[in-house]
């Protein structure tokens, strides 16, 4: 019998390799003739990395480089020296998480930390990147990414502004001369948890602006500058439009990438579904387990579960949820809703609790779960157990 | 593919054949197939006579007795006319849930009521009466029972006492002649919700008076009041002992029962199970699905969803426990306690709530949870539903 453990992250409590872990021992334990398959998922968003690297067995690794706010952090990134191929999540250089919830200044708050890690990429002989973006604290259309390789932002009379969007309101041309010529020869691809376009009342500022700290002013005047650096990218022939799917991901560093590097957008759950060969790995599998902290019955499709679930279902294999939380529309009697998109969904929650409790507990609440699903599985299929 | 619903009530929150109810059509819905065995449990307190009455097809009827401080309250029991069998849980006529928090009274409070259906069923003709105790408001070692019944109460002087705790501590003697002669044709059944004796530290004073409402001061006194009773008995031969299992359940009633009414004592949970005839129905059965609002993974031993899980197992039958919550010690870590007894043990909180939205939502989260247990049993079953 083959178990494909396919989950998102519990945020802020379980990282998907950590559900992983949790539920391959508990899953081992009742079932050891069982073969399971462990693909930790991500969005492009946290955790990006590290479900990337461990199903393709990328070595990880830290670099120091400038935090959103300038402030020094230490980003993770992983390469694998064979394939050449580098991985890499924004979050960890430029991310919300990084910050407190006090110190957000999106007019300040740049990318540069996230060109860095490119850059250090780029040094380790990198043939591809893929970069997952999402999760960051900054709404400056990738000119912080941009500047540290090498890339000038100019005023009217060509003196070099910073790359924070605060500073950009005046920018008048981007000299892209210096722009660190091994990026012509590297593929990137970019994995977006949204796909927003980079402006309007769908775009960055808008909609993400006010989680990463922008005032209503403050959205304004981003939206303005986004417009304004969209507008010498067209002018200069750098890209024609703005409106791609994931443009306006992690504050406009999706159209950034596009503009900068040439790099490729793609719909994060989709397109980490396919490196991990999720399709493939369906082939005889008789269940899928995925799970996320909060499920809601209404909002979920375009979530990394509910693809994991219509394509698992579309090859017959039925998909079990497990959640931190099932959160549905008029409490009880909308739980059914969850059947629409999961053969099964259940929530590892023992009994009425506060939420610190329910997270202090998730990983033995998981287990025990777990457990339940793979005794219910075996007594289910007719495999008896010894212990009966 | 047979499965037998069998739970205990959820306390204040879903009956025993509610429960059923809901699981029932949760399982139709999902198992169309399958067998459904309803057999709602109860020990003898709360829930016995709908359990009883549901599993036999007695009919319910209700009548207006004095309830344990005097006032009118509608009690429930049921009578079979053909095999003339009547039943009743002394807890509808005299139980804590009659009264409100501040109203208890131990010393005053009598199992008058009990007597009194117990009269009732005597006038329809019983010719056996299954009586559950437990989780009444007296400890009246069954004096008020025995009253409505035309046993009198005299103290030293021959003068007749009424039937409360408080009046009996002068009680002289036991006047038996005018006892309801057709008590001696009738054999009587006694569920015991807990196995105390009635007296000494174990005993019906000490460990449920305070429950009752019961000061240290009263408890002394009750305790007194008891053995005066208890020596009675035995001086005029009406009992040799009062340390049977049983004895002191519902404040005494059960010791009563056996001196007054000649009333033969089970443990609850068994005596239930047996009356529904609980292991001819677990011959095929493939799983025994039982529940209880509360359950704990140290103190299951003697409880009814515990003794479900003993006897299943022991016909190798798998039990799955739902419950309202599990309480496990060490948090999550504990919860694996439970296998040692079930099989598979789910809460249906669907994530973390307060108690009141808990109760609230059970029936919901309840339903939602079996048509989950019902469709991954399906899948391992290799029942590939239609919808997938």
């Amino acid at each position: 019998m083959k178990i494909i453990l396919a989950p998102d992250k519990f945020k802020s409590c379980l990282t998907a390799p950590e559900f992983c872990r949790i539920a391959e021992q508990a899953f081992r334990e009742e079932l050891p003739d069982a073969e399971l398959v462990c693909l930790p998922l991500a969005d492009g968003g946290d955790g990006t990395t590290r479900a990337l690297a461990a199903a393709t067995g990328a070595e990880l690794h830290t670099i120091a480089v400038r935090g959103p706010l300038g402030k020094t952090v230490t980003a993770e990134f992983a390469f694998d020296p064979v394939t050449r191929n580098g991985i890499f999540e924004t979050a960890s250089a430029s991310g919300l998480a990084l910050l407190s919830r006090n110190g957000l200044n999106p007019m300040k708050a740049t990318t540069f930390g996230t060109g860095e890690v490119l850059k250090k990429l780029l040094d380790l002989g990198a043939a591809t990147i893929t970069l997952g973006i999402g999760g960051s604290a900054t709404i400056d259309g990738g000119a912080g990414m941009a500047k540290a390789l090498g890339v000038r932002f100019l005023d009217h009379a060509g003196n070099e502004l910073p790359a924070d969007p605060g500073s950009l309101n005046v920018l008048g041309s981007i000299d892209t001369s210096r722009t660190d010529p091994r990026l012509k020869k590297t593929r990137i691809l970019v994995a977006c948890d949204v796909n927003s376009p980079l402006l309007g009342k769908d775009g960055a500022a808008r909609v993400f602006g006010p989680q990463k700290g922008a005032t209503p002013e403050m959205i304004g005047q981003l939206e303005k500058t986004l417009a304004r650096l969209a507008g010498i990218w067209k002018k200069q022939g750098l890209i024609d439009r703005v409106d791609r799917p994931g443009d306006g991901a992690s504050g406009g560093l999706g159209a950034g990438l596009r503009a900068f590097c040439g790099a490729e957008l793609h719909p994060g759950a989709q397109f980490i579904m396919k490196m991990l060969h999720f399709e493939e790995h369906l082939k005889d599998a008789a269940f899928v387990i995925t799970g996320e902290g909060n499920a809601d019955s209404q909002t979920g499709r375009g979530k990394l579960c509910s693809e994991i679930a219509k394509v698992s279902r579309s090859h017959q294999v039925p998909v079990i949820l497990i959640a931190g939380a099932l959160t549905a529309e008029e409490g009880g009697k909308g739980l059914t809703a969850f059947h629409r998109t999961f053969d099964c969904a259940f929530s590892i929650s023992p009994g009425p609790e506060n939420l610190d409790s329910a997270k202090a507990n998730a990983p033995g609440n998981l287990f025990f779960m777990c457990k339940n699903l793979a005794r219910l599985i075996a007594e289910s299929g007719g495999r008896r157990r010894n212990d009966l």
